[in-house]
């Protein structure tokens, strides 16, 4: 597969409403969309930056200039793209997961669609529709915040995810519980914002039946994780964290996690996240799949993911209209609780041409 | 993929020269070739089954009755035949992986030719060509050994294994250092053959600079193996003992071993090699590819399977010549000491029909 | 003692009412019976294989191929039969040690029987009798259930075990204990039917007091069993994962049962079934019997067995009647909650010829 | 102390001789300069980042981005600059450890300026002067290395350190230890070339005597320095592992490292380098400082640090004749093997305007 070169294109899609966690509050998502054209055809993969580097060092900015000084450069060099060469091409530069993902996944969507494979299939899918949870953000009130359950239940999503934070933990958990009962699957996400100094007060979320608690401490400290685990009954999920099948490996011998988050552009592609996958499953540890806002393009090749047999717990998978008003793709809609996996090559949608045009912000093209 | 029937083909191939280990001799190769038809196109499986019960459960002809009663008739059931819904539709039947190994591997030779994708592209490899080293059996004596050593040297061999048993260990090892000198990467193979009561043994082996001490113990007895692991400084690579990616996580959270021999029939097919191989590789735990004495069509996708980027040691890998005078593919041969991975559809290689005619002792054919 | 040789008889016996595992449903048990002749008289042998591969790698056309082509005549090869060279004549065999189980019942039957001993009295029983537990498969309703557990109770039977699996498991053994109280010993078996993911899930049956919960996880994951045992307060108890002494003493040593099920059939035989029965009193593992739809001929020797001092929980060596309308031999009949231990020479009890001949489907003679 | 501004500035210093490491060669030294300006003086930050994201995933270019958009803005907004609110005021954003290091010694060098007190005053230094080492580039043959080595031996340097990657490691080291003795402090630097399967090769460095091997292992892999660590005897100084304090405690708790190198760039700062001083000397561990290639500002602030009472090893804190034909400071020259710690304001030394003028490639304000 002979490369012409990589078009990096930078959108902002509006939220249908601010989402809120505990690294603050966005009310539109910046996305870069990065597009391989080759002799073969093109690809798409989409970067899960956010404009600030406070989910990772990365961001949408710092990625651009990556891709575009080392990444691209390195990756177009060669006369063949392959998606199996893509990562050891760019190993020499340190991180900058979210970045070698995105294009990563570019490469593997072009090289798919000229063999006609879906991502489901080179992946090994062993389903054809994944449960669908949803993410609530934190919210000004608890009545707000029941309102807003009410109606991701009423959607059909069979499992509810919390965001927390210290001040908004315990309470709304107890509302939801009382209000929604015991057989709501039901999780907490603390991105990062607790410590080790925290347990006692963490455990007063055990008795809520929670499925996990996710990355409740800073994602370097993976001993006090495995500290916390040991002083609460609810169990650990890391997100953050594990950046890699190697830190999927090493938190599980630690003792630092039961359930891991898999998102694939945090750990530098789908080949590491099945990666990941396959490492949790010999261990015994469920996976599932996490989301960073993506627009259709990325939510495809995550619902074909979460479709892999070790995806035992329902993921972040959400409908496209969770976040966003008009996708540019076909729309993701729940049916039935569920999102059906797509079957057509590659990542099996595309972007519609006239909606991309809307949201686009700008375009960079850097050739051969 | 429409499933048509399975033949079941058993053949028998003279060796160049008896082949023993501590669990027997062998001089003729009994091997079980799972054929499926399909209305796309056929796919071969070799089952790595021996004649007797002796280096796992399993036997040729134990292997043809499950696969005539249970195996064939649940994956021909289903109208569609797909690779990774192979080990799912036989979950429920327990054991049997070699068999099981061998129906897998067909479907996915069937399922990839008729996508002309190589095994190589398919499980990820990233060389195209492997190291090879070859396995030395038990020999009468030591002058034999050294002669047998020097043929494979000057063959190329990039690596020798010593098949030991006790009796028959320091001697030999301590008598190839002093021919062939330290530079000559060393192993040795000891198929179950001690126990821990040997650790003190086996110690002595530690300053002959052996790469590894492969299966000393009982296969059930990870603990044992973990135990010796504490008490000689040859690192232990585990063989019979890992039948799965749990089993190799297992082995590794327990220090039962630091490297692992990965043979894709023992473990029930190629997609479960890859995530042992997977597992390991996030574990910093090598992998190298052994060898049940193939025919070309086994030896084929091993070679692929060889090329992934966790085979960090050189495999039993060897030329088609090192086992047989006349393979029933185009033989193997080693350029520069290694083997080339096929770039074909599928496995890469076909059997000559003159030549599997005349190997041929039975067929059986299950239709749908 | 001189080998003439073995038969092998194959008997189908209806059941009293189909019988509901999570792994399927059987309305016949197909048994096979292994009888050895020798110059001193015979003996006989139960073989617990089900028909399918689904409780263990093992079923009755296997081992009877295996029994045939391997370890009958590795056995009837020397000139003498002692119960005590059975296992190391066969050790080479890896596995099948269902079949080997038989072959060395009955040697150890014939042996007995010639020396006037009772099986009893050769394993150390210290007990004329022992508490009879029951086993009650998955029923197609509550109710169903209830009724079922009424009767039994009516029987006499001193300890109810209720087999669960996903979706049949709180619920009725909440009904269980409403209806019943908590004065019965009731216990839970799961075949393995569970994942280390369902931990949770499990936990809700701490609440209602159960002397245990047999074999949740699969057979092969006894890391998980550990993960397993600190997350739920019910005892776990290992069924199929222990096929041996060392197996005990692994699992025992890893944390993963603090109750073990022996099954004399499962672990190669009456003389590793103590051996087990050993290794967990040495640890204070409580054992108990279990059972495989045996006919009054397993039956029998299973109670002897159950007669050791360590077996302090009560057994699944249930009436005959529990199974079988009619049994090949004088039934087992419950007295006081109690089986009594057979204490004629050898098994104690001896097949009735017409009721034999009236069950048998197939036999087959393998001479010296 | 009220913020004005900040300047970065980039500037270009040619190196007397080509640095080669096991992540490429180096010929001249591509430097960032962050100078603040406050109402009460200005102070000056050397980043240590090199030109592309080899040793860690920041590198100039993206340094620059990042103070730009991010830190630069966040620091400056508050009216009152204080050095120790500066890693708060920084801590929402994620990683860039050497930008956020720049920063924050840039706003300590100005803050102790107008105070009149020294880097070594403040840290705690306990010496005048540290001892000197330095960093032999890998060569070309090891001929040229001897001369190399003779030549900084002869410049009164009092431990040398050798740049390893597999292929340059055992050679060099032998031949050094052979022509200069045993006396001479040595030590190896792998640059993360090697992994846990070359625990037997490295093990091959330990008859020579070595002060410690520096990051064999790639800087995620804590678990395989602890796993290389048992099977070694060279005592692991990890580098690029210690990001962080708590990352110092972490690998200690592992027994991944038993000695630390400390470059305060890379850990954020000063102030974290001395947290990281303070945790290594409670657990025992020694440290030593290690270096970027810094020009005269930032190696003045280094020498400073290595006057801790910790730091019992030499470090890489060389003159800068061993870098640089003329520095941007006054130089540091080597006297008896040591350098004096500066006792002036700040840092110590300042710019020679002139010369800063000559290598400045570009400067940029960022004004309040």
């Amino acid at each position: 597969m002979k490369p012409v070169g990589v078009e990096l294109r930078r959108i902002a899609m509006p939220l249908v409403s601010p989402f809120r966690t505990s690294f603050g509050t966005q009310t539109t998502r910046d996305i870069l969309l990065v597009r391989i054209e080759t002799a073969d055809g093109e690809g798409y993969g989409e970067c899960v930056t956010m404009t600030d580097p406070v989910y990772s060092p990365e961001y949408t900015d710092g990625a651009i200039d990556v891709l575009r000084r080392f990444l691209v450069p390195a990756l177009l060099g060669p006369p063949e793209l392959d998606p199996r060469a893509v990562a050891p091409a760019l190993v020499a530069f340190k991180g900058h997961r979210m970045a070698k993902a995105a294009l990563e996944t570019a490469v593997l969507d072009a090289w798919l669609r000229a063999r006609a494979l879906s991502f489901g299939e080179w992946l090994g899918a062993t389903a054809d529709r994944v449960p669908a949870g949803v993410s609530v953000g934190i919210m000004d009130s608890v009545p707000e915040l029941l309102d807003a359950v009410e109606g991701y239940l009423a959607d059909g999503y069979l499992r509810i995810k919390l965001k927390i934070e210290p001040g908004w933990d315990v309470e709304p958990v107890r509302a939801v519980r009382e209000r929604f009962g015991d057989d709501v699957l039901l999780q907490v996400d603390a991105n990062t914002a607790y410590t080790v100094a925290d347990a006692q007060h963490l455990a007063r979320l055990d008795e809520f039946g929670l499925l996990l608690i996710e990355q409740p401490l800073d994602e370097e400290d993976i001993r006090g994780h495995a500290q916390l685990a040991r002083l609460v009954r609810t169990p650990i999920c890391l997100d953050e964290s594990i950046v890699s099948a190697r830190a999927a490996a090493d938190a599980i011998a630690l003792g630092a996690c039961s359930i891991v988050n898999i998102k694939p552009g945090r750990v530098g592609g789908y080949l590491e996240a099945r990666r990941i996958h396959d490492v949790c499953a010999a261990h015994g540890v469920p996976v599932w799949c996490g989301g960073m806002l993506e627009s259709g393009l990325g939510r495809a090749a995550n619902v074909a993911l979460a479709a892999l047999p070790g995806f035992t717990l329902p993921g972040d998978t959400s409908a496209s209209g969770r976040y966003y008003m008009t996708d540019i793709t076909e729309p993701f809609v729940l049916q039935d609780g569920h999102l059906l996996v797509p079957q057509g090559p590659g990542i099996g949608v595309s972007p519609v041409p006239e909606r991309l045009a809307e949201v686009t912000v700008s375009t960079e093209w850097i050739g051969r």
